[in-house]
């Protein structure tokens, strides 16, 4: 399966693109920044990023989108930007009807390097090792929406298995007999 | 000049639309709500508010769009959706080339009722008898959406006239004598 990451912002948006199933040796297609002038204004800065991501999508054709998950505590003051390009780049993909799935921070660091608390090097050292690259992809930013493709491809496996139980069964808890107390 | 007031949120956005300019009686062209449902997806949630607002603009062709500005610091339960769905109206308009203006809830408020704290029921009183209504809009956010419509023509004259005195004096504020502190 082949994802498009997004790390939303609106000076830069990451994007990467990797190939590849649970298992099995990961690719990476491409990775690479869409920037906008911070002296433009914000909904022309959106129209800019609405162009890079459909770009993107055009040439890479992406089966799903993974998005990183933005919090309102964190970072206040840059947080309505990477919302609004978050909002921006899962209208790019839900438009097209790809699925678009968020991933937060820490399940990305957790899916790449063990941690949910690990250190932007370290997703870096793990994204190259994972991806075979010869060096981290730079800025963070490119090598944070390569570990969001990454984490999608190795967490989509739990999920899907996941959702065929749910399909199978109607429900995500085991039945338990009457008068069972969880 | 027309105007599109959007009071953003991915539940409800509030469309106002108003015709006029300063000084003159201001005129509703229409007003409404674009609702999306709670069970759906963000990603498909913003889908819907895209294609609601390009109704709205296809339908009444605005010579301008007043979004409200969103806050980090406000609502953080609702803030994300509300910028996300800020991001779609100020996208839609820019993509068309529409001038995009930011007004503070505030603003929005001082600029109807002459209090930037007036409350709900006052601003949907001014802005009943401002565009001579027989009652005010429900629900709320369709009032706001209006009284952003109405706060943007009426700023929007001083703003013009301030444009202009910069475009004329190539700065915002008056020359001073060599040597004189501000």
């Amino acid at each position: 399966m082949r994802v498009l990451g997004v790390d939303p912002g609106l000076t830069r948006c990451g994007i990467g693109v990797v190939d590849g199933a649970p298992g099995r040796p990961l690719r990476m297609v491409a990775v690479g920044v869409v920037r906008t002038p911070a002296e433009e204004t914000v909904d022309r800065r959106l129209v800019r990023i609405e162009e890079g991501i459909e770009a993107w999508l055009d040439e890479h054709r992406p089966e799903a989108v993974a998005v990183e998950r933005v919090f309102a505590q964190h970072n206040v003051r840059t947080v309505m930007g990477t919302a609004q390009a978050s909002a921006v780049a899962m209208l790019c993909a839900a438009r097209r009807g790809l699925p678009v799935a968020l991933h937060t921070p820490s399940e990305v660091k957790a899916a790449v390097t063990g941690s949910g608390r690990a250190d932007k090097a370290q997703v870096g050292a793990m994204v190259t090792r994972i991806l075979r690259l010869d060096a981290p992809p730079k800025p963070a930013d490119a090598a944070d929406a390569l570990a969001l493709a990454v984490c999608h491809i190795w967490r989509g496996a739990g999920n899907g298995r996941l959702a065929a139980a749910v399909a199978a069964h109607g429900r995500t808890a085991p039945r338990l007999p009457p008068g069972t107390r969880r």
